[in-house]
């Protein structure tokens, strides 16, 4: 710990990045350690499909933990990038909404780096109006890959899980059911 | 996808491991997944403090999931490196037993490096016997910094969690219920 510690108790900005697994599995750890604690939970999802039956959307279904997703898919290959960026930009109002107004402990942003890497969203405005809005004991979490330097100066937390070996490329195992997603 | 993809479906072997937050957390997620997909899961936690009411605990009562704390806590700071020893073994033996007999389709290995690293148990022991009797399916995760390169060579799926930025060191905030335990 730094000489200068305070041990300030605050809600924290996580960010999880990277090229390697476990950033929204991760998230969905600290989500299942706070849903233990009794703590009140929302995972906004940017870019995931809302038509899967991912293992984690069944979890919280039965944990009582609010979920929306909001994305399209894998958006960033869609030749409509105006619709992309209306969903991105809905979903982030729906996000500030949730943050402000929903009495959450804990709100996940998975996959939120994407909306901000691609120019959907801007980075600043983002950060400044989280800055100016979050309620201070709320703890945030933001995955995906490419997480942009100002979002990293910006969060209290941030880890980056690199890939060192995955069975996808080096054995042709197909991703798991339950493991996965 | 390598050109030999065979598309094969069969029980990983994940080890998360780095000096970054996410390692258990992110096997708490796939814990997470997998009960959402009715999946069984068995967790063994081999230096966590059998006593300690953590988020990840209340959260597997509330799941119905099988916890097995093992540990004394962070042993290795242990003077008394038998009673260290044996509890290792202990839990190994607890570990063999729930893959072999317990019907689960995933069973998290929680700081089960360490063991491996202060050769509290044998590497070479140990992922002989689990290439001799894990079930193929069966799912294994396990968690640790230092994880042996016997055990990366083993393993299908290998993360590093790095550490870029965290708050204790940088800001002296302290640990979070609920997020980070």
């Amino acid at each position: 710990m730094a000489k200068n510690a305070k041990n300030i108790k605050k809600g924290l900005v996580i960010v999880n990045t990277g090229n390697g697994k476990g950033k929204t599995t991760a998230a969905l750890g600290v989500m299942t350690r706070a849903w233990g604690r009794g703590m009140k939970v929302a995972v906004v999802q940017f870019l995931k499909n809302e038509n899967a039956r991912y293992g984690e959307i069944r979890a919280a279904e039965k944990m009582g933990i609010d979920w929306y997703a909001t994305g399209d898919g894998w958006t960033w290959k869609s030749k409509d990038m105006d619709e992309t960026t209306a969903r991105a930009v809905a979903a982030w109002e729906l996000a500030q909404q949730k943050i402000t107004d929903g009495g959450y402990d804990l709100i996940i942003l998975d996959e939120f780096t994407y909306p901000l890497k691609y120019g959907w969203l801007d980075t600043d405005e983002v950060l400044g109006w989280l800055a100016a809005n979050k309620p201070p004991m709320l703890h945030l979490i933001i995955t995906g890959r490419y997480a942009p330097p100002a979002l990293v100066d910006f969060a209290d937390l941030v880890t980056e899980m690199r890939e060192i070996k995955h069975p996808y490329r080096e054995q042709g195992i197909r991703a798991q059911a339950g493991i996965e997603f």
